[in-house]
């Protein structure tokens, strides 16, 4: 497929990504929409678009691949339009972050629904980049509807741009994505909540409670512009997840409820291992292993720290600071791909006189 | 109080800060008892003592104060111990995370319930330190049985270690601890058997999902050692926090049962609001401001950004790298407390090169 003709529909972060790959790696012609007249101009301003169309039948009508990439509760509606103007060969895909509804609601043989599993943390054309879906999962959900030929065009496209496409039953990929995405958002709601409500009635302030809380509530309350959608369109499998998560929850109960330290200490024993098994299993480059370092909290600590191990080529998969209540100091923990990697790294950290030890 | 005499028995973490303190900022003539050796032995080549005692009754037998710092299911029996061996002058106080059985175990009038904040990320007494209360909430629970001498020396020592002490009843601190803490940590325990039951049952790998489920998930399966006592030792207020949690998340799951947008969208704006609240008021500094940077993940790059922050005297209250799936590039978010900081912060990482908005 030289230069294909693409169609973007919604020039976000996600859309105007695509855009961007399209153009610098495969040398695509894209055309874009967008309902937001100013979205749109940030697009063509970035460089991510050949030009704008004003409708998505006039954005899609020669086109050989469609991405739709607008908010969750629009996709089925702005796909059905796409469908409906688009070329009998031309293939149709979406981005959304459910997929059993949408693909249920279109069983026309030139749509794939898809996923790719970027760049959630930010928004808006101005953080698009080429290079977003780089060595990313990008799910795809073909139904028995689709058509081999533009499935096959789309999973081409996707490896051109860097990804991974990985075809994956609509049903698995919305349980899979409730139980680790949806869920720990429902969760973090419900902590803040259950929190402030504890505080006011103990007439309390939020005491400075380390890392724990913070972690566990950091997505709490994220955009309803983006989740309410979210929520509502993976509905039966979340609340199949939610309901499952209250027996958990229940069983935990009643272990307390009884006194029994042994279920107490077995059930932690398990979500100990399940949760190692689950960090290995996700990357490659070996096992996670998990430094700690007690550190004075000022100014061009960290940068010391990063410096030094970046010098010698050690990489930091991950980093959180866990300040001290007054700031003056704190603990910071870094998370190393592959044991080796980390014993230098723990070498490196002691010479600078931080004392360190593996979590 | 010149020179107090003080015991502590449990020379870890905290047991070994509060002796480093005790004889750096006051000048205290210090005692340790533990029943591990080695970990003795450790607090006395660390500086932490001035010698160790081979049993509790020796240790605060000629003493003002004593703290008991030994694992939480072994508090209320140390707590015995110390008081049928301590003058009648002494007062005995302890540092266990939950405070109402042990302050219902103890009717001594010598004896005071306590809880720092602070040093939960690490342990041994490798990670002692004499600043690690400076500035941090330690709580007392002083009971009707309490008497108002030992109260006030205590009071008065803690604030020489630079400590907050605070005043609370033992059971909102145990309604506290449970909802910021202790909850937290089952939720993440929930959250890690679940996916992995999820994804054995579909057969997947864990996808690279981003920061959500990792943050949640981070204090999952911590020390059994630890957290058994923890949840045992609170496990009447526990029960009743996971029950209301139950509730909150059972009354999620109707409103997605029936669909309701309306209701979701109510319900995750309300816990957006409570975690503003939550966190505006843990930080005296001034509103906590989140910022998002798109960066390469490479090494140095951290490093140059905490330099060139550092080096205009930005302090970085908390930092999290969301790493893409690849680990070639990400969004690192940077929390920095009050408005013209983070502004001063944003125009600084945009001067970089890297795209940044505040979240």
């Amino acid at each position: 497929m030289a230069a294909p003709r693409i169609a973007v529909i919604g020039v976000g972060l996600i859309g105007g990504s695509i855009a961007l790959a399209a153009r610098e790696r495969v040398g695509a012609d894209v055309v874009g929409y967008d309902s937001s007249a100013p979205a749109l101009a940030a697009a063509l301003e970035r460089g991510a678009l050949d030009r704008a169309a004003p409708t998505i039948a006039e954005a899609v009508s020669d086109r050989d691949v469609v991405f739709v990439a607008v908010p969750v509760g629009m996709i089925s509606q702005a796909v059905g339009a796409a469908l409906a103007a688009a070329p009998p060969e031309c293939v149709v895909s979406d981005v959304g972050s459910t997929k059993r509804t949408i693909v249920a609601d279109h069983d026309d043989p030139r749509f794939v629904g898809g996923h790719p599993l970027a760049g959630a943390e930010t928004s808006g054309v101005e953080h698009a980049r080429a290079d977003l879906f780089e060595g990313a999962t990008w799910y795809l959900t073909p139904a028995a509807t689709t058509s081999g030929v533009p499935y096959e065009r789309l999973y081409r496209l996707l490896r051109q741009l860097g990804a991974r496409p990985t075809a994956i039953d609509a049903d698995t990929h919305d349980t899979i994505l409730a139980t680790v995405s949806h869920l720990p958002h429902a969760f973090a709601n419900v902590l803040v909540s259950q929190a402030a409500h504890a505080l006011s009635a103990e007439d309390e302030r939020l005491p400075a409670t380390g890392p724990s809380f913070r972690d566990a509530t950091r997505v709490a309350g994220a955009s309803s512009a983006i989740w309410t959608d979210i929520y509502i369109s993976n509905r039966v499998v979340l609340a199949a997840q939610v309901e499952e998560a209250i027996e958990r929850l229940g069983r935990f109960r009643d272990a307390l409820v009884a006194g029994d330290e042994d279920a107490v200490t077995a059930w932690n024993d398990a979500a100990a291992i399940d949760r190692r098994r689950l960090l290995e299993a996700q990357f490659a480059a070996g096992p996670l292993v998990e430094l700690r370092a007690s550190v004075p909290n000022r100014p061009g600590v960290i940068a010391q720290l990063a410096l030094e191990l970046g010098r010698s080529g050690v990489n930091i998969t991950d980093m959180a600071l866990y300040p001290a209540p007054d700031m003056s100091d704190g603990v910071v923990a870094l998370w190393i791909a592959g044991e080796k990697e980390a014993r230098r790294a723990h070498d490196l950290v002691r010479r600078l006189g931080f004392p360190v030890t593996v979590a």
